[in-house]
């Protein structure tokens, strides 16, 4: 037997969060890779500190999910943040990476799909991040799909998120979804937002209103039993507060004629459109995608409360 | 705690259809899209009824399910069926949908993907439908699959239909379902059907006889425990009951010359090509498909009683 | 009540098998497609044979899986292995076609799919095959993808191949792996095995430097809890094991022009390029096929022994 490997390997839960799960209260699970990945230094581990008060303040538990030296912890304490937003070489972890990692002893931040997957493994019921991961531009060809979509098909988390960036084929992505069986509602309309824009062009069956809306449809799925998918809460940028639209897609064509240009494909697709969207909107996109991610931190503290009431 | 609220959105299961899951009699469930979306009123009220006789007769209890007023139902009473084939706005709900709708409140008819999945989770094993969805003629660039293939990949139910509407990609349709882990069996042939026509070209790899093999079958994945999937029986019509195939062949190459010439695309196509095919055949379409579903409740009765024998 | 039909159908597991699950010792599940599909008669039978003591060499229990008569068997023994090496009309079992070929009586070998389904099932963690389906190259179009990669996507079992052949798209092979959740570990390479050749040319994320590496991987999923996927060891063969590269290259050229030239499509294509290469290497990709699945049943045992390790 191997009882004490695989204890070895059981996911640690920081104290705050087990105490807050066991007891009912509300906990909002986050993302490290915009810690890692997604933010420059040093900002980046200043905004995972606002993103965390952000859920605070709304009265919930914010729990940071990530792994150190191969151990995966849900609510990284401050020294572990700090890690993961300052060590070299930290891994991009989705969820099939998470035990190929944890048994080499590595250290990573977790994608939208692993984060969702170890937060319902945890009995976290809602998960903030920016934006989702989606289908490539070029999928019909290179079949680049990501693995957020089929995670979230399978796992009974409410995510909030602005959307799928406009460097996705955000047409594909919301049929794929829709082939998925995921839901996706709009807070407050009925358009799919633009991560950056406040909208994509693309039209969504259902909105909803306020937070005991989507605590409500929670109550729903569990009360059916039907499915275990999760819930995507689409939360639009207000439009005062979007990068400029005229900006953006001048920016994104740019970008894409950069890619013909440069014949850039796969791997170096995304990191070289967002690269752009930084360095042509002068900062702007990235300015954008943390108010982003502060305003979905604060709609999922409400939604959680919503629905841990009694 | 919330325990009252998901009782609340517990599915509600009609005293006679619960009756016989619990004493293991034969119960055949039904969709109410066909209902609401699917057929011209007042015929739809009807046929509907046509539909539930059928099983009735042959020795089944039909369970017909829908939403009403954000209740999720299995087996549909009279005024509820009725309401669904006269109310407005009643909302077509494929799986994704029914949280969503149980907690707005919406009347709503269950696609095949959610009726199977209702059924599966009320206990009921043998389904009866007209057609399933399937992978769309573009989908190649547009990624629009129905999530009937998906959610039969992880759905323990029968589903006794006619084929595919030949306006959608029937090779890829039966591509994905291969894909996806879902049997097709022909019943009394080792040809696709073709929907509206008795042959859709394509071929199968197994054929049953009976609704005894069928059962047989069901059994034999229930022993094994291996997998979820559903099993598709493919049941054809007749070849004299079929339309005439020259007739359909003209009408869908109109149909698909109509959508390029007024540049119809995306959720507008299925809509029009049906219309098409009802107005160009003079109605003859329409009741093409009222024989198949009547015929399909009849196989999917039979199924249902031998799979109930002892 | 039909519980004596159910038992009917229950998997039949050998006594030896049975009693290695029961008590931890190593056990490796091993496919019989390659017996009744893959190799050419009778040295069939005699590799099939090898492979099994090359598992017990190891320190292993060899389990190999079909159905015979009806009956879905872990385990074969000699007189049952012999039929299927040498009987005709042999059916090839995925998954969705166990239960239709149970009811009705048939014999069959039980390809990768369906072999990682039955292996979970039985309590059998690892797996040894020669390489793994995968997308097609007209996939795009054609739709045609290999039950095998959905298949893993839920099913627990660490499978040791050598990589797709290069008949498939290997590219659009990983990338859906990838979007399904499943993870590939280079065994001694960060770069995808090519089935014939070391290298396809693809880089992996990870890779492995031993069979208690591996073991690692097992124990952290399961410590996890998170995920049901399975694990795919990517095995290459040694640079001078390997197919000669400028003839496969050439081999491969040639096999798809004739496609392209005697219009070959669908399901005759595997069969043709798979005898083009027969024909064109004089044997020798035959002979590279049995030496992979010999190496690959002896890292399997070797996984298999490291993991049962208390
Ligand atoms: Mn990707
Ligand atoms: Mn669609
Ligand atoms: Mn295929």
């Amino acid at each position: 037997t191997y009882g004490d490997e695989v204890d070895e390997y059981s996911i640690k839960t920081s104290t705050e969060v087990a105490e807050a799960v066991r007891t009912g209260r509300p906990v909002v699970a986050l993302e490290s890779t915009i810690v890692s990945h997604g933010l420059p230094r040093p900002d980046n581990l200043k905004v995972a500190q606002e993103i965390e008060q952000t859920v605070r303040d709304a009265g919930a538990v914010p729990a940071t999910i990530g792994m150190v030296g191969g151990q995966l912890i849900v609510g990284l304490n401050e020294p572990q943040l700090t890690h993961l937003a300052t060590a070299d070489g930290v891994a991009k972890l989705s969820v099939r990476d998470l035990a190929v990692a944890a048994a080499s002893g590595a250290d990573g931040a977790t994608t939208v799909a692993a984060t969702a997957a170890v937060a319902a493994r945890a009995g976290i019921p809602v998960f903030a991040t920016g934006g989702l991961g989606g289908v490539h531009r070029a999928a019909a060809e290179s079949f680049d799909e990501s693995a957020d979509l089929t995670a979230l098909a399978s796992t009974p988390v409410t995510v909030v998120c602005a959307g799928v960036k406009s460097i996705l084929d955000v047409g594909a992505t919301l049929e794929r979804l829709e082939t998925l069986g995921v839901p996706v509602v709009g807070y407050g309309t009925r358009r799919f937002p633009g991560f950056y824009l406040s909208d994509s062009g693309y039209d969504l069956d259902w909105s909803v209103g306020s937070p005991e809306d989507v605590a409500r449809i929670m109550r729903a799925r569990a009360g059916h039993g039907v499915s275990d998918a999760g819930l995507i809460v689409a939360n639009p940028l207000p439009a005062d507060e979007q990068l400029d639209p005229q900006l953006h897609d001048r920016v994104l064509s740019e970008g894409l004629a950069g890619l013909a240009r440069e014949q850039i494909t796969g791997k170096s697709v995304t990191p070289y459109l967002l690269a752009h969207f930084h360095a042509a909107t002068e900062g702007r996109s990235l300015a954008v995608n943390v108010r982003i991610i502060l305003r979905n931190a604060a709609l999922a503290a409400a939604v959680a409360v919503a629905y841990a009431r009694p």
